[in-house]
């Protein structure tokens, strides 16, 4: 079977064009100028689908996110993360059900904001790991979306991550690094799958919560299959002091030095990174994936992005959880993530562009969950990761320049059609593999424990304020 | 008619309550808790509306917007607000229908985003100008918003609002100030109409393009009329540094010397107002429009809204015209403006809540346009501009804390009704007024002029970089 998407518009080389696509299977088969390929009448296999009024783009990789946080969207009230984080395990869902209807809601979410790609740094209910990832593959199975999952693991306590020490006890004490990546060898052996759109990823939580042990040895595994390393480094002031407490170096330097970082490597946040960061970050050609809505919900800051780039460290975007974005919009992230900096660098020549913030999202992203041999382009012999934008709608109006309405304005139900790896997924706006229906009826049963989730930061507020705010 | 919503969520006093809401003509009548009123079946007069599952809240007020850059969303590259200007006026509308069009489309996107009142800070053809005020009057009327209609009005030429002097000609010289001020006149003469919901206001472009004359002729006429004065202020770096050339003091205390400072002036942006100008703009009982979005996509930077607040300062919301914030959507300046300020503050407890920002988008809002004795609270005796949203839409699930998801999710067509005065406007998410499909195909048939739109700046864009970026 194949598609020809016929005279659509499309960012090619940085600059829009208007194309004709032909999708053989799951791959891109040809690219040429709108107006070469034609399908005949009478030809039965070749779908042909007008691309007038259209935008063709790869579809975005949301690059870190959480996707059992959705059952706590809008519940956590506004904390830095070590307050908020208190909060979050406090009210973290422990039904395996939920993890599914968390993962199908990602899913779509992620798909009609202009998403093929997305990848769940993902919570596993302790004593039932195993259970939990298989619940969230089937919900990914089930929509039909790429999905990186990289289960969160750490081998410290909760109070690992304040500087200064804390006194909060930890109610269950985690496994050892030994039993970890022990767990770890039993998960890429049982879920990664590839030929499914299924990719399990190593994910420490991060240094903070991570013995050198676990950190090493996770990127040993990396190594050894191949698979995407993904953690996050330095979100808030907080990390950056406990680094100079723990390691007396930076964070970064650290990791390079146990053999973390490289091209199968990507940071969430890096908000507190410096010059020397960036630069060894970028000669080690690791991704720093931003999350611009989380960082100003939590207060993180704002990540050095335009440093970034200007280094050449390749930079994609991630929602990050619902619990500190109370949205899963690529969309929003995207634009707020090309709008922001402007204000860390008066010199406009510098600022992000709409052009600029699609490659990052798309083979940006792409390269930041080690999948830019497939995805995150419009080239023969890609694998077909697409989304088709209806410019005639009113999100869209007037009919301006159609990458800067995307990624300026504020689009809404603009995402018309998504294939991924061939699959039309999406259709006229709908998902066609998955009842939406029955997922918000689950949403709609939300077993709410809100007190919890907002008051239980007062068990480690006094420290954080006396740390953090006082000295 | 009278119209009782019942046992309906509100927030009243900082909470969120079950009420019962009568509205009886364009008043609200009583507001009681849940429960307490009710219709008999019988009565012919009350229209009875069940409120489970939905939240009433009083209409936002767009404090700050420019309805005829709808034509120009998505068209002007990011640039700092000076060369970005020389772009927009080259590619401003020249045709009534399109500032007719332009009201209706910004009036729409203000109801479905929360909204029940705007300021229009609006450009005028020049030679044409009574007929663009009733060209934006009449589309107005047909939506049936509150408006205020603030006609931008300058007597010093474009290149007077950069610092170091530029060399830049005027194509039209301006006209006089005692010319603008009687053309004024004329407008509160014929479109002053608070029974149709039609307010004029005096709206010096700001302090930059204004002799002090004029300036101060408009606050005579705010006096005499007892009209909203509002105005531009120190929205960038180049006009603080134009301020201390042209004054040697701040433009804030050069306003309040004027006499231009006092309870219906609203000044937006504020960028760079310091701790002595927010005193004073306290003092004053004058209030500042936050346009966050805006000021992030033009670089302007972050507005000092959090010492606002803790110095009494009243702050609401402005969205800012399309040609600088490419959506005209309350929902989301109000949650920008709400998470954007974390950074500037690392003590949480100075953080802007979700009900915070509620207060300063209603109350804030209706006090920033001078109406505040008729809108922005639910209170027996206001003025009926209410907005009841749906909390069953998928973007505010799941069911956790209705304002904080409202406030800091990305909701999308969640605005269920409208009343403005008593009178409902939009029901089950469509305008009742006016044909959307009539105003969307307007909109479609743009007479793109974008390559002028993208250059002008050329022209001024030495002189820019030799005084704002070598010095």
């Amino acid at each position: 079977m194949q598609t020809l998407i016929q005279s659509v518009l499309a960012l090619q080389n940085g600059h829009l064009q208007s194309l004709d696509v032909l999708l053989d299977g799951q791959y891109i088969h040809t690219v040429a100028p709108a107006g070469t390929l034609s399908a005949s009448p009478d030809c039965q296999t070749i779908q042909a689908i007008s691309g007038q009024d259209k935008l063709l783009l790869p579809g975005f990789v949301n690059g870190h996110t959480h996707s059992s946080q959705v059952w706590q969207r809008g519940l956590i009230p506004q904390l830095p993360l070590e307050l908020w984080l208190a909060n979050v395990f406090e009210s973290t869902p422990r039904q395996l059900e939920q993890f599914y209807w968390g993962a199908v809601s990602t899913a779509v979410d992620t798909l009609l904001s202009g998403g093929t790609c997305l990848l769940d740094h993902a919570y596993l209910i302790p004593g039932q790991e195993l259970e939990t990832i298989d619940a969230l593959v089937r919900g990914y199975k089930a929509v039909g979306i790429r999905a990186v999952i990289a289960p969160l693991i750490q081998d410290l306590p909760f109070a690992s991550g304040f500087p200064a020490g804390c006194l909060l006890s930890q109610a269950a004490s985690p496994r050892s690094a030994a039993q970890l990546l022990a767990l770890m060898e039993t998960i890429i052996a049982e879920f990664h799958d590839p030929d499914q759109s299924i990719y399990i990823g190593l994910g420490p939580t991060g240094f903070h919560r991570c013995s050198d042990q676990l950190l090493q040895g996770c990127a040993d595994l990396s190594q050894q299959y191949q698979l995407c390393y993904h953690m996050h480094l330095l979100e808030t002031r907080a990390q950056q002091r406990l680094a100079q407490e723990r390691y007396g170096i930076s964070a970064v330097q650290h990791l390079h030095n146990l053999g973390c970082l490289g091209s199968r490597t990507s940071l969430a946040h890096g908000v507190w990174i410096n010059n020397q960061d960036i630069d060894l970050l970028a000669t080690c050609s690791t991704t720093l994936v931003h999350n611009p809505v989380s960082n100003l919900r939590l207060g993180s800051g704002l990540a050095p992005i335009l440093q970034c780039v200007q280094a050449g460290l390749n930079v994609s975007f991630g929602c990050d959880g619902a619990a500190s974005n109370d949205a899963q919009n690529l969309l929003e992230a995207i634009k707020l993530g090309t709008i922001l900096h402007t204000v860390t660098d008066s010199d406009y020549e510098h600022w992000l562009t709409p052009e600029q913030a699609i490659v990052m999202a798309t083979i940006g992203g792409a390269k930041g969950v080690n999948l830019s041999d497939r995805t995150g382009a419009i080239t023969a012999g890609m694998e077909a990761d697409l989304v088709l934008y209806n410019l005639n709608h009113p999100s869209l109006l007037p009919r301006t320049n159609p990458l800067q309405l995307l990624v300026l304005g504020r689009p809404t139900e603009v995402v018309e059609a998504v294939w991924i790896r061939g699959r039309q997924i999406v259709d006229q706006g709908r998902v066609l593999t998955v009842d939406t229906h029955t997922l918000h009826r689950a949403l709609r049963q939300h077993p709410a424990n809100s007190e919890a989730a907002q008051t239980h930061h007062h068990l480690v507020e006094a420290h954080y304020r006396q740390v953090m705010l006082r000295s």
